[in-house]
């Protein structure tokens, strides 16, 4: 389950070219590719003749072909061309997705066409901000569903768990923080402090810290995929925290998005941005490796988790302190979720069936 | 969905020996064999006493040995000993199918026994004659169902598309063949002719010719597994079409022959015949290459077919005019399921359940 | 289909230790660890929060530490600490199993906790008895129904067929065997006594024999899953048989115990102990690769069993006179299946949903 009137982030930008690529979405198999003219577009990844994926077709000048028997499609789904045909079939046509390419990202819209609102796309203008955010982006094949993996950004405490060794550091540090949670027209927004904590690992290896540090975690959650986090740490007792002071320090940027593959697999579309030392290409590729690493911890642990959840479901679990920003986050999918079978979808839906 | 009361090649009569074969063919586990005699053999490859399967065994004086106790069974499915009784149980017997070799093939029946008629066994006596048709054979294991393959051959406007760099060359002379198709008791036969056409890599490398071509396929469907093919060409303007002169120049003979393994896999049993240079065992063995790589691209593309059409089925998928010959053997394979239904089966099959 | 009331064996004792053990028995995710004061202990593998698997975590003074968010749980699976909260929820708290550590072995009870009693765990004091009975063990992983395994244990007569260059030997000298069964409250004993016989390769390995030899295999299977083995020869004719004289010759003693993983799994835990020249490790070492080898083909055989009986299951099957020790044993265990659906279960039992 998960909403279909939304916007997902199909693809980097930068990954997208003319050789197609098969990625399942929301569980519709989808061929994403640049047309001849460089236009990202996302068709339904099977052929209205004989069904073989399109993903194994290539880009012509009109648009996409098949490559079983070399049928053309448009990017709107029209199919131009029948080989053998002077004019194809008029119902010969596959379903086409919205689709919005900006901030380095294409988004698409598996749901209901007639609803699909460019406005809504979250906006990141970090990932153009070169000379104040050079970043690297990256994305992981998880075997989970993807709540399971935006759970894991809303719950925090797991820090001194799973990441101690890199961008956690002490649980006790992490469990101690305080947490300020603020509803959202989409989401909400949560900011952590640990004040006079010791900096972890990855800090201090990006920069070099007096001692004990004034610590941040400034998170917007956008239903249902996205979220954006800004964290940093400066010297303890300047004032970050109780007058804003936060220049210097450390600073990141991690953009989290998590699309649904199948209801038992995700994929995690992340960057990550050093804003502290923006003139050091060795800086930015020594943080993304740090991020990639603790991300790959995430990985792993949400993987086993969601076998166990798979075979023995949520009875019994019980909600502890440290869940409020992920219940919200949950309510706040269930109702997306519940507004689509209230409200019948009009017209485009029903080509993917 | 096959049609059981039908004769599958089951294995090329020289992969067949004393070694058991375990082979799934219609969706039943088969032991293949040849007997202390040289017979070969087919039988369910299960064993009566413990279920072990058959093809674990080894073949004796006296018949198939079960690897686990012992018990040997006879060509008919009869348990003729148990270790440590005098006598097996009369109730001891496996079920054992109808079989054929014939032409270098082995041909099996896995429906109602008493229904088997060995004359229906396709005729191809093309593996026999080595001297004007030397040839080459394989099989293929493909992830899809068996219909997918036999679509293939049916519709040859594919050519262009999958096999533009072996056996297909220019797309638009596939779709601009000249077609005629004409029905069969137990099939179609069809022939198309590409005049004036310039020859694929394939037919280039195998001979020389002056320039521009007259090229044919003729094709013979035989429900439900197997289609016997000549192809070749000679220079154009030579009179090939319109007086059959077809001596010289390029000839091939395929044989294929699918088998269900599964109603999402299936066997491919093909052969290539050189019929141009056969005094060169080089030439023989380049033709072989070239047709199994481009075999090698249709089990690719059906493969990819199966895993879309199994998801999301053919509902919505569009007709061509190209689809004639397709939709025909279609029609005859269906009549041969739906016969099936409505003459309840007699004896032998029931052993099966 | 298992009895849920019973001892099965989790672990060897050697292979438990502070790193948590995933290990799925009877269809249960169970970890197995030992806490800080080496207790060995079993928990249901999910930890209470969010489900993670709690082998994913580690051992602390306070005990298993949950690798997501830091929950803690005793070894009777109350969790005592929550990171973050004063006080776990009186609820969080997740199944443990009944546990007894004995003789190298660990047994775990998965059904009711009100009816494990350790009195019932089997007695193996040979284990101990590193003078008379040097040993070594194993674990295999079957992918087969654990019944085929006891099953296997219950029908010597393969030994010749399945064993024929190890243990086995001859195959006549199997099914000729003089066999003697006998009932207990538990299961049944039975003895095979193969006179006058020549001895197999294992044992010739083993020992020097003048020629024939007298050779006996003693069995106790005790239900639902442990067989105790005691084989041996002595040179033919000095009355082993009439008289008792079994000192001397080849003496093995084989523990076997069948844990059921899931329906088409189970564990083969199996020790073999060298009772013929106890001050020669090389010979227990020689032993041990012997069996290794003669049980490694008995997985081979009854996973290929276990494909066929999954797929047909076991109508139209044979009983042979072979097979008296293996029904009685088939009896016994669907009769503790059949016992505990009757008396329906209390307490404990209902937490492993």
């Amino acid at each position: 389950m998960f909403p279909m009137n939304a916007w997902y982030v199909a693809s980097w930008a930068d990954d997208l070219c003319a050789q197609p690529i098969a990625r399942r979405i929301c569980n519709e198999p989808i061929v994403l590719y640049r047309d001849s003219q460089g236009r990202a577009s996302a068709l339904v990844d099977r052929c209205c003749h004989r069904g073989a994926p399109l993903s194994a077709g290539r880009v012509t000048g009109e648009g996409l072909e098949c490559g079983y028997h070399g049928l053309v499609f448009a990017r709107d789904g029209e199919c131009v061309r029948v080989p053998g045909q002077d004019r194809p079939p008029k119902t010969a046509r596959v379903r086409s997705y919205p689709l919005v390419e900006k901030d380095g990202l294409v988004w698409i819209w598996p749901g209901d066409t007639a609803a699909a609102d460019p406005e809504q796309v979250v906006d990141y203008p970090y990932h153009a901000d070169r000379a104040r955010w050079p970043h690297k982006h990256d994305v992981y094949a998880i075997r989970a569903n993807y709540m399971l993996l935006i759970d894991n950004l809303m719950d925090l405490t797991h820090l001194g768990y799973v990441h101690g060794g890199t961008i956690g550091g002490d649980p006790k540090t992490h469990v101690e923080a305080k947490m300020e949670s603020t509803p959202t027209e989409r989401g909400l927004k949560f900011t952590r402090w640990m004040l006079d904590s010791r900096p972890p690992p990855t800090y201090t290896k990006a920069v070099q810290f007096a001692g004990k540090v004034d610590r941040w975690q400034e998170f917007e959650y956008v239903a249902p995929g996205a979220v954006l986090q800004w964290s940093g740490a400066v010297d303890a007792g300047l004032g970050a925290y109780e007058r804003g002071h936060r220049d210097g320090g450390f600073h990141l940027r991690l953009f989290h998005a998590v699309t649904p593959e199948t209801d038992s697999s995700c994929f995690y579309f992340w960057s990550a941005a050093n804003g502290y030392r923006q003139d050091e290409p060795a800086a930015t590729e020594q943080l993304f490796a740090e991020i990639s690493a603790a991300f790959a911890q995430d990985k792993a642990i949400v993987e086993l988790q969601q076998e166990r959840l798979a075979e023995l479901g949520e009875d019994g679990l019980v909600n502890l302190k440290a869940d409020g920003a992920r219940l919200h986050m949950r309510r706040v999918v269930a109702g997306m979720i519940e507004a689509e079978s209230i409200k019948p979808e009009s017209g485009g839906a029903d080509e993917s069936a």
